[in-house]
């Protein structure tokens, strides 16, 4: 089983607040120097890169973002919006430019959002060339508009290499649980630094420990990772994979969320079914069409792999999302903690789940093994043995430990003990 | 898309005008003036008949009943009851008489219905030997009881054939579409006249248009008809009829009636029921226990074709059933239009239906074809893109479009459309 | 048709007051004697025995109970408990014992139910080695604990045999009914000689009469005995079984009650569920989880045979159950004569129910079979005629007359007398 340490929460921020002021892209620097960082954490995880141009699937690997430098000055030299204050300020994978500008002209390249005037917004545009400023709306007030500015972008995309990283942890198994995370935004911090750190901790805990399933953990740019990814192991996945899911917006102190698989009645939507229905933390279950992140590729018709999604607050559903209110203290030690617990308490079925059939025609004699009281009174009720006897009389290898638990109304730990007690008598077997 | 001419309905309540006097039977002259009357609008109709005496199926084809005159006279010849009048005063198919009978003799063979007293009877007496009058029960009324009736029918039942009539239109696809009424009711508008006028009006529009589907439009004599017509053409039936419809009292102003095929899951069910589910038409929906028309044979046990009947107001629920109140005013233009109006609409669904299924792994790349906005913006919502995106999630080669309609909460010709973009692109095809 | 005759509820009252003295045990003397008065009233059981000792599934066959003589004196020698007044005062299987015991060793083995204080409770010790008296409350409290106590078993566990019973009455079809019920209860009426008196009754009179089904009835002390009849005819059961029923608990006079087989969807769980929701008897319908008799066995993964219980009040829902309140007067003949209804009644529909199939395509002509009104009325309503067009039309051959009764919410014996009448004149056939 695994366990939690109880400094968890407050290593993974820690390590999210290191990570947090690199300036990640799609492709680049802040990708490798992200992926550096985990690797001196989890000495196994496997970096990887792909060549610029690459196609994959539809797409093509895009060419590394460079940027050194930019802002806006007035003519007169002062800063209006500097980049080294935050990463956000630059339309994610802009262009170059060098100019100076009518403040109508600049504004034009200008991004903000009026409901929510204090805060940067992250904007990208990854497909298509273009340049653009990222800026408070109480800010953009402030500018004159009858001033010339100078917008300044030291930036260029080179031909270059996209990552990600992989780590396998071998079980008794060969069939595997996949689970990923993304590494593609900047400086925010629930999305999505929540993801990886929370990925890193779990691979520790697995790492530390005897497992039953393969663990197979990739670290990813958004969409265009995953879709590399899948176009260098589709075939592999598909022969190993029994389950997963994607990790993400899971470090703040909201409630807690499931994306289902688009099948939708894969083994791992069963058992994060079954623990929403009998956990205390509130879990609320979305549907496939909420889908946003890279289940999208996981489960795109013809891949068809069974991951679903686990989160604290899902994205677009809390209101810093996607801007630089997302920040250090929006994600907290116990937000993260309870991630992780959910992600284990998860796992932990995952791991000791198997369908049990029985190893004789009709009842066993429980009594000679000392399994069932040899006195048979009226009023006499041993639980234990009954339950035994329930869990044989359905153990006809079409159920497994989550099912049986479900048609008795009982616990999962009490049936799945009960189960362990009769495997090691011989009176069932795995199937 | 088929659409309809303004003019539509008048057009097919002239038609109906013009053949409401026919005599028609099962069989005989009655019949085939019909048919000769519609070869006259829809010049390919194919008209064919079958000899009296052939076994088809449990049954054998009829003789052809001739009728040339009928009356009932008092003794002073004074006319009781005449045949011109009304050709629903005698039993259909009834045999001759040429006698003078007392009051009480005379009224074992009239048929009259209390409760409609200004209305004939519509009786018949096809497979037993017998004669007989239909009369208003008011005139029964008034018919002296101490009287003898002078009742006079020149009828006889000859060697001839059964007629009935198909027409074959060529579309894209050899899968066949099967739309049958029947023409074996004298003087009734709704039931049976409005049936054939609207197969024809919708056999006009086919044939103006290029059609996905080929259509194969049947007239039949009801039951006997029908049989005969699957007895000749059920291995061609079965191979090639991917749906159909019986259409049946169609013309007159009430609401809009459903009554599926017996499997009840079939394509068109799934088509009407659709449709039923999203149209301001107001469609009830009966059950294969309430059948009553020839869906009784194309869908009975070993035939199992995918029929279902579509109707206005239902045979047998609106009082003016099976009697002359069944008349050129029960049904009207504005009836009729809306009958084929309801067809159509099914049919523009089912012309338009297909599976689609993606053409690549993971998400395609929409930005580089125009189709989803490049620049990411938290706020920004193309709705098309997002619901192109939704469509291409679940396009797993399991769903058409209907399917895709219903599990997205979508109007059917958006989803359509954008499928239309999407297999233009290359990103579907057809299943 | 079976039918039940006046005097059967006396009749097997008196056999069950015949039988209630002896000292049944799961094996030895008590059941030859039962089975030996039951091979009286059906000449043809066959009585079979196995030998001590041997393996059956996990477990192995009992030595035979003997004991001669069992009381509890005081030291004056007056009589405390005596096992000559009821065989419910020793523990059943008891080993021997003779020695002078203080109250205290002595209460150590005994048995009673404070809650019931008048009341001799029912015990068992059948697998361990054991010794034991069980007395009313209202006893135990009068003993003096200040005394020495001689308690006295001459019982023996001897090499010997264990013996059951099977009758098979063979009808036209191989296909077999399984009846069973369990003889190894000592001196209790409900739980357990009803059953077996039921079961007697029923096999009279399946044996006047010419049957559909074989029917194979078989007496087993419970649980083992069940194991053993299965160890022995496993693959024939599975060959031929196609429904079938334990009897117990079918004397007393309160409501009925049905367990499911495992599967809970068979032949026999359909037509007890049918008759249930028809019947004006008031059926109770436990689940599987409920079970705790030899359904246990018949259903375990493995044997999967399609047997459910018949009873009257539950096993364990009775406040009589396993203690001497179970006696001659708690089970009435009026109460097995309803317990015996409900029998005849399930078997009943069991033997009449067929799933018919058409005979030929399209409706075939039932006027000219006199099955139809020729003369076609708009009020005419024929319902007999309409009801065998139903019949005619959802005859495809997956369905059997109870789900056809369902389907057209018609009487099972209305349904069943319209198809035999279409059989008769060849319209349907049997699958």
């Amino acid at each position: 089983m695994l366990k939690i340490g109880a400094n968890s929460g407050i290593e993974m921020h820690r390590w999210l607040t290191d990570l947090f002021p690199m300036n990640r892209s799609i492709t680049g620097q802040g990708v490798r120097e992200t992926l550096n960082y985990l690797k001196n954490i989890l000495p196994d995880l496997n970096i990887i890169s792909v060549a610029s141009g690459e196609k994959v699937f539809d797409w093509n690997i895009p060419e590394e973002w460079v940027i050194n430098e930019a802002w806006i000055k007035d003519l007169e030299g002062n800063v209006v919006v500097d980049f080294s204050k935050s990463n956000l300020h630059v339309v994610n994978y802009s262009t170059a430019i060098d100019e100076k500008l009518s403040f109508s002209e600049l504004s034009k390249h200008l991004y903000f959002i009026k409901e929510q005037p204090s805060l940067i917004p992250y904007v990208t545009s990854y497909y298509k060339k273009h340049w653009g400023f990222c800026i408070e709306y109480e800010r953009f007030k402030k500018l004159d508009k009858n001033q010339t500015y100078h917008a300044y972008i030291d930036a260029e995309h080179i031909y270059g290499e996209l990552n990600f990283a992989e780590l396998v942890i071998k079980g008794k198994s060969d069939k595997e649980m996949l689970i990923s995370s993304y590494v593609c935004h900047p400086s925010m911090a629930n999305n999505e630094l929540s993801g990886p750190v929370v990925l890193t901790q779990l691979a520790k805990m697995l790492s530390d420990k005897d497992n039953y399933y393969t663990y197979r953990l990739i670290l990813v740019p958004e969409t265009i990772g995953a879709i590399t990814y899948l176009s260098k192991n589709l075939p592999t996945l598909k022969m190993k994979t029994i389950g997963g899911f994607v990790l993400t917006c899971i470090g703040d102190e909201g409630g807690y969320s499931y994306l289902p698989s688009r099948a939708g009645n894969s083994m791992i939507d069963k058992v994060v079914r079954f623990y929403s229905n009998r956990t205390s933390k509130n879990i609320k279950q979305y549907s496939w069409l909420d889908r946003g992140s890279d289940e999208r590729q996981f489960c795109a018709p013809g891949v068809d792999l069974p991951v679903c999604s686990l989160m604290r607050t899902k994205y677009g559903e809390y209101p810093e999302y996607h801007t630089s209110g997302d920040d250090l203290s929006f994600v907290t030690p116990a937000g993260l903690y309870g991630g992780l617990e959910f992600v284990v308490d998860v796992l932990n079925i995952v791991e000791t789940n198997f369908t049990p059939i029985v190893n004789q025609l009709c009842e066993p004699q429980l009594g000679k093994r000392n399994l069932y009281p040899n006195l048979s009174i009226k009023e006499n009720r041993n639980l234990n043995a009954r339950l035994m006897l329930d869990i044989l009389s359905i153990s006809d290898g079409t159920k497994d430990i989550v099912d049986i638990s479900i048609d008795l109304k009982e616990d999962y730990y009490t049936v799945r003990d009960l189960v362990t007690i009769l495997e090691r008598n011989k009176l069932i077997r795995r199937v």
